[in-house]
């Protein structure tokens, strides 16, 4: 006899240029399986579809098929949602412009959802994390390179082919470092994991530091303490540049952030405090209505916000 | 006997701080009635609401009070919809803080929408001029300052209080021009008729001179047209570095610009396209799909927007 009733699930994917993870998460919240493995960069295209197919296909069989509700699939890159494909891809240069989204379809046999990854991180955050209480919010992914995600009523703001939100590239020092994008003094060039990394290396504090070390550095009470606290005084600044044009531009009640710098929360926060307070009337009108915080999720958010993609496509 | 059918219609009110305008507008687009009038700044607050309740009551009076949808009021300024005051009135300092829309409402006996000059304009646009065949649309109206109006799916996105849209006092100068809201470098003091008039003082091509004055300039072939022209194209840099971010965060298929700086189109045009195309991955992946265009309506689409937010309400 069949069971007369099962949890609804979804299968979420985060599939990014180095892991990648898949997990079943029922309609709660709740994770009933997670995958997660290496991303076989070396093996090209087929390896890393592949391995993502049996990814989805292991967790369907346990977990059935009659109760999925749909798999999302989330990736970093421009993506153009409504042709299913990645238009720039730098971590996963081989699965540029290919018909990703149909192609996992046509091998699993039913409906996915391609969203960029940070688009889904924030639908997360939104939906379990720490967007919980808003309809509202932009989420940035504070990492190797800067993402965005923009709720808006709910719903993923996607604009015409699904590439919203990409305010990495968005331009915080006009005549700044040049980036992959094309534009010079993006956001992601100058308030990234990689922009601390590059700034310790250029104050001699160390080749190839990590966003964490130079955290960890920070608070030293010694000379390299006090550069690693004005690389963050800087990284705020220009955060806070990107977030007042935000906050101006959307007038939501909360921007979230995540990411590898979140550990120097405590030695950037208060130059981008300062900084969105000064370059943004909206801001100080709103306040305290008006909040930027730490993301919960870290990098599960993705993976969830993945999985509800099922949901808010009903 | 009273007629059977009379078309419904609504009253559009545009408050500016030099004059005021206001319209019976049937649900087709059609201006029934306009009537315009120098807004009596040196007779203060009383004088001003005064004078727009005498000619809201004028229109309804002819034009019947059964079949009026509603009223709406475009004011310049940072509003705060929910509450119905301005928070911010550079043009109407005697308005700020004051419950406009209540105040109104009460004197009317009806209800009464307050909405921001810029937003108004943005649906104006989307309802009968330019933007008649798309759902999303960003207006920024090039004028005194630098307003900005977000159609989204169809709707004025404001935001937690009402505010969205500033994009006028987005950075686009980083260490640039201070501005009235605390800021620097906002994009209205580096891409509005006000900052030309400026450049024109400081280049000695006269004092005072009007963005209509420096566009015609610009066409003579002499010394004075060649500053005129380097004018424009500075002009042009400003304004497509906040278009560039603007297209990167949103996707949206149009971007409309108005205001007196129109009159110099062909000469801005080309440098503003041009850094788009540079700064904007998102333009150049989505050409020729994403259009930047002249809005059409010029000074009328806020008084047709102010009357349409009667029934986006609805």
């Amino acid at each position: 006899m069949m069971p007369v009733y099962m949890a609804d699930y979804s299968i979420g994917v985060d599939l990014g240029g180095t892991n990648f993870r898949a997990a079943a998460i029922d309609r709660g919240g709740k994770v009933l399986e997670g995958i997660s493995g290496a991303t076989n960069f070396a093996g090209g295209r087929e390896a890393v579809l592949g391995d993502i197919v049996e990814a989805i296909e292991a967790l369907r069989g346990r977990h059935g098929r009659q109760t999925l509700a749909g798999i999302g699939v989330g990736v970093a890159g421009f993506i153009r949602i409504r042709e299913g494909f990645i238009a720039n891809a730098n971590n996963l240069p081989y699965l540029e412009n290919f018909p990703v989204r149909d192609e996992l379809a046509r091998r699993l046999g039913t409906k996915v959802i391609l969203e960029n990854d940070a688009n889904a991180a924030a639908l997360g955050e939104k939906w379990v994390g720490a967007g919980k209480s808003v309809d509202d919010l932009v989420l940035l992914t504070l990492g190797t390179g800067v993402g965005g995600g923009i709720i808006s009523g709910g719903k993923i703001l996607r604009g015409a082919v699904g590439m919203a939100g990409e305010i990495g590239h968005t331009t915080v020092v006009p005549g700044g470092n040049p980036c992959g994008c094309g534009n010079q003094g993006c956001l992601e060039k100058h308030a990234s994991a990689t922009s601390v990394s590059a700034m310790a290396g250029m104050m001699h504090l160390g080749v190839d530091m990590s966003a964490r070390a130079v955290a960890e550095m920070a608070r030293l009470d010694s000379e390299e303490g006090q550069k690693a606290r004005v690389i963050w005084r800087v990284f705020g600044e220009s955060l806070g540049a990107a977030l007042a044009t935000l906050v101006n531009i959307f007038n939501f009640p909360l921007y979230l952030l995540s990411g590898g710098v979140l550990p120097a929360w405590e030695f950037f926060a208060p130059a981008m405090l300062e900084t969105v307070a000064r370059r943004s009337f909206t801001y100080r009108a709103t306040q305290p209505d008006t909040r930027i915080a730490p993301a919960t999720l870290g990098n599960e958010a993705g993976l969830y916000g993945a999985a509800y993609l099922s949901w808010l496509e009903e």
